[in-house]
């Protein structure tokens, strides 16, 4: 029995319903289809989940879900809108003819749909998150669909780099072709480098200096000689819809000695927080392992140092389940993770570094190869 | 006093709320603010509304969003959260704080947020969809925002179009440099051109042949000579968040008879219903105009010829309010929509011609200015 109908059954329903464009990784992961358009999902207990869309989508629908597809005529949807119903109710009348019974939805299930649905059947709160944790253990399928988003990124990113590379100085400022390198310019680099194997960046992060003490500003303008800078890039696979995440810091010139001090630490608490994953190790507790980490080096965590978590799980969504954050629980064999510690000072800079893999039952598979040097 | 306002006294309550990421068209509209993670806003009756963020967001919050910015520490998350609480929980106890009294939410709110919420103060669900409504009347700033992505992807439309043109047929299949050109090939140059300017394409569709017959097959594989080739593309300016929507249908070489007939049956159904738009206009009436026209032409609309609405709404959405279906109310100005009327059918091929512009008070002030030529 898979998870979807121990939740249900557990929960005294008939089925579970989602609703949403694939924009929702819920709806994506159950439905495997792709759509800007919101569309209804229906699982009964023991059966094959139903996508159900409009006729237009009927044919792509069939080609690409993993679903059973219905067409909104076929389960009912339109005789209710010629009857007069409004949206939701007619939405709603639907689904509780598919489910014949309690429905179970997730937490994200729009209140307006829930109400209606509630005059025909009761409806329970999945507050378990039954797809989230499902969606956090990743099958070898998906596996192989993050680590070739991967490749592509790590790529990526060495184009990126390759730009600052190959800059000069001119007064601090880094040129390329006598004209300054901007972070605009390596972004475009990469995202367009992206593109071509069927990636989309997505606000990669390009900062430089001073914008690189706060962890997520994009980065803007010239590039600055001996100044680290924090490329950030998570894109995503238009067609499966995966995710990568990584993160590198490069200096182009002589960093400071703070500067050159962190990243020593930063890159000592990565290896460290990678060390100690494996399948029962707990989130928070590694965690806080570096957050002490990093207070032996003299950096405590508070507004400023280590602001935000060592990681988190990356698929459908960037940022997914589990969390090795203050909350974390513990991980299982089949988590996709960052590991990502890093430290921000205003006035100093910021360093990050940032690895993915897969949690194993007794160990850290990195999926990410490239190399780390500060000065490059 | 502003719609949300208004809304928020008719409905008796203290405060509107909101939550999610700028994938909601909502929140983004609300707060201005671009995050892949989930943010809540609450608008007291009278008062600035409020984004809450992470603190890690806060520099980039106050410098993007168009709302008052306030950490979760600050407004009391992160205590309710170490006291305990479940995430929902402490978002909603949160929530129930700031507002202060009972709380207007949207269609979309997330059930378990609203379940929680319900034990400190009412819950009313804006059937009404206040925001969508403020949504779909641009200011003059947003209508700027829509006609400079139009002009990239008329550019962008260019750089396709001319691949096709400069092709050349061999045996059938058109070439270019030797190659077949394909589908995939005309798409990605225009998202890379796209990518230059700022703007995101998704899911451009470039079929041909029989695909066409389909509107929203992607397209896959070589373009061939003779065929309608329908390439509709509707991007994204990243930074704003604004779409736009086009769609052309050529032919390389000589359309058959029956596709002749077709092209200019539903070139002239969007000259009409092009002519009738103007606030106050009923969007089920133009739709029903068209289907009219096209049965005049001997065009039966049922599961073939012209399948889906008129048009619709284009925003930070791609499809939004109003809509030109058959559910379609009265036009104000200030909306901008597309009118793309097409015939689709199987064994002959598709057709479909889409301009966008802004709905006056006298008319219709298109915003797409590229020519219609079906052999190119």
């Amino acid at each position: 029995m898979n998870g979807l109908d121990s939740a249900i059954r557990d929960a005294g329903a008939a089925a579970y319903a989602a609703y949403g464009s694939s924009a929702d990784a819920g709806v994506r992961y159950l439905t495997r289809f792709r759509t800007t358009d919101p569309v209804v999902y229906v699982k009964k207990q023991g059966e094959r989940g139903i996508l159900v869309i409009p006729q237009m989508e009927h044919e792509r629908a069939v080609r690409e879900s993993s679903a059973a597809v219905v067409t909104r005529a076929d389960a009912g949807y339109l005789e209710y809108i010629k009857a007069g119903e409004p949206r939701w109710r007619a939405t709603a009348h639907m689904i509780a003819d598919l489910a014949a019974g309690p429905v179970l939805v997730p937490a994200t299930f729009p209140l307006a749909l829930a109400r209606e649905l509630e005059s025909f059947h009761p409806v329970v709160l999945d507050a378990a998150g039954t797809v989230e944790g499902m969606r956090a253990v990743k099958t070898q399928d998906e596996i192989e669909q993050i680590r070739s988003v991967q490749r592509a990124t790590e790529a990526a990113m060495e184009r990126g780099i390759a730009l600052i590379r190959a800059s000069r100085s001119k007064g601090g400022i880094l040129h390329l072709d006598d004209r300054p390198l901007t972070a605009e310019a390596v972004r475009a680099e990469m995202h367009t480098f992206l593109l071509a194997r069927g990636c989309r960046g997505i606000d990669t992060i390009v900062s430089c200096g001073p914008d690189t003490a706060l962890p997520h500003n994009l980065g803007t303008g010239p590039l600055l000689e001996n100044e680290p800078i924090v490329i950030d890039i998570f894109p995503q696979d238009e067609l499966s819809g995966y995710h990568a995440d990584m993160t590198r810091t490069v200096v182009k010139g002589e960093p400071s000695p703070a500067i050159r001090e962190m990243y020593e630490a930063v890159r000592d608490a990565k290896a460290l927080g990678a060390s100690e994953v494996r399948a029962g190790a707990v989130g928070a507790d590694l965690h806080y392992a570096v957050v002490e980490f990093f207070r032996d080096r003299g950096y405590e965590s508070n507004t400023q140092g280590f602001v935000h978590s060592l990681g988190h799980g990356v698929g459908l969504e960037v940022h997914e389940e589990p969390s090795l954050g203050p909350r974390g629980g513990a991980l299982v064999a089949g988590n996709v993770i960052t590991i990502e510690p890093g430290l921000y000072y205003p006035g100093t800079g910021g360093i990050r570094l940032e690895d993915m893999g897969a949690v194993t039952e007794t160990g850290f598979d990195r999926f990410t190869q490239y190399t780390e040097e500060l000065i490059i």
